[in-house]
């Protein structure tokens, strides 16, 4: 049901993240898909970056006349359990990376519980750290950080940030260059989100990532809907981040393994645009 | 690793919820179970409660020396699209079964989306009026009600009270006479379980359930596990209740369809009573 065509969502509103038809194509395929389906940008992911080399890519993608609305991802902080120097070295490359794909924002699953722990707060804690290490870097490369917080249901094993409270509470106490990337899948739920969305305003707001929650979900990791397949009020979020300052590409990230992932990647492409229009 | 000896849970401390044997043991059974190994309480769930004959149950825990932390459960608000006579009156019913068990709490679980729906506010709203009518009839049956907000993860389809911020604020605009029932599995994820459990108080910390989070989790709904089996630092959550004034049993529910529910319930309860001792 549209019931506001002014502002119906068009493809050159949309970013493809790469994770949506990873299964299908490689990163050029990616380029040349959302080139051929009008769509305004692209989100890679940084195996599909490397395996396509970075200065390849990111002259694939100007030349394609694409945005970038975000590089996918940083962070895993607590991989190892402390700070070692692998993973801040992991981080600034992901940095350096999005700056040379003149990325809008880097965009942080910043990791879960380190194996064998319980202590939630630690983790947090050394989350925090890393994101502020990099963050010295990421100014003086002029790349914007985005915590992305992922779903509750992924507290131990991807992310400890969990709600967008505690992202922007972060961001706080680090200061400038760093915001949040709000996936609907992530933050539907949120008793606070739009509270939280005017909380961030145009500074802090730099990526909205969208799909949909289905019911039942079959799998915790790739069981994402595509838009009007599920529950979510898509709309209803993108006018919040709209009315708070958000001006990017709504980029859509469906993970998918048993559905979108099997089908054609361009009928995957036309269902996105279709749906957005729709739903978004 | 137990470090203080001092605060050892004891048999005497739990209370067993049904469910975490509803393949093996009718309530009879349950009652006679707990009594045989020591449990200070019990938490039946209402169809087992109806199996037997409410008046009969209410007779075998009291004959058994066995305290009642809980019935499971009032709610469902949502399940009609609205507040119907049927869901007002079956939640009546649920406050009269507590009434006539001598439960510590009626636990709810107040209903997802209605089949259909994106209106996540609605579903609120809806909650929230089906709770405070519910009240009104559990305040002159001496009956104290307890939201049991939810994991996230199940915003759609169980509970659209999914954070104890949420549920505390739901409390202050109904009054007295209704709380909260935290279980470590819906709410360990929550940067502020903390401060909201200093909030709530003894005035409205009412229960206290644990269980662990499996990683991985392979189902959303019966693959939680058990204590020390997971990921929670359960034992911090129960100092913070017991540090706010709860001083009630510590009710074990576990949801475990391919392995708790599969063993011999009297290995369970064993397991529940050594489990308890070292990691709650």
């Amino acid at each position: 049901m549209v019931t506001d065509k002014g502002s119906m969502l068009q493809p050159h509103q949309l970013s493809l993240n790469t994770a949506s038809v990873r299964a299908q194509w490689d990163l050029g395929q990616c380029i040349e898909g959302c080139a051929r389906h009008g769509f305004g940008g692209i989100s890679p992911w940084r195996d599909k970056l490397q395996e396509m080399g970075v200065a390849a890519a990111a002259r694939a993608i100007r030349d394609a006349g694409l945005g970038v609305s975000g590089l996918c991802r940083g962070g895993l902080f607590t991989a190892e359990g402390r700070l070692t120097e692998a993973v801040i070295d992991d981080n600034r490359r992901a940095v350096d990376e999005a700056a040379a794909i003149g990325a809008e924002c880097l965009v942080f699953v910043v990791g879960g519980l380190p194996a064998g722990s319980r202590d939630l707060e630690g983790a947090r804690s050394l989350v925090e750290d890393g994101l502020g290490r990099t963050l010295d870097y990421a100014r003086a490369a002029g790349v914007r950080l985005a915590i992305e917080p992922l779903h509750p249901m992924y507290a131990a094993d991807r992310a400890c940030v969990n709600t967008t409270r505690q992202a922007l509470d972060i961001c706080d106490r680090l200061g400038g260059g760093i915001g949040v990337a709000l996936d609907v899948y992530h933050v539907w739920w949120d008793p606070e989100i739009e509270a939280q969305i005017a909380r961030a305003g145009k500074a802090r707001l730099l990526a909205f990532h969208v799909c949909d929650w289905l019911v039942p979900t079959r799998d915790m990791l790739t069981d994402r809907g595509m838009m009007g397949d599920g529950v979510i009020d898509i709309r209803r979020l993108r006018r919040a981040v709209q009315a708070n300052g958000f001006e990017g590409l709504v980029e859509v990230e469906i993970f998918s393994a048993d559905n979108w992932w099997k089908r054609d990647a361009d009928e995957v492409m036309r269902t996105i645009a279709a749906r957005a229009a729709e739903y978004c």
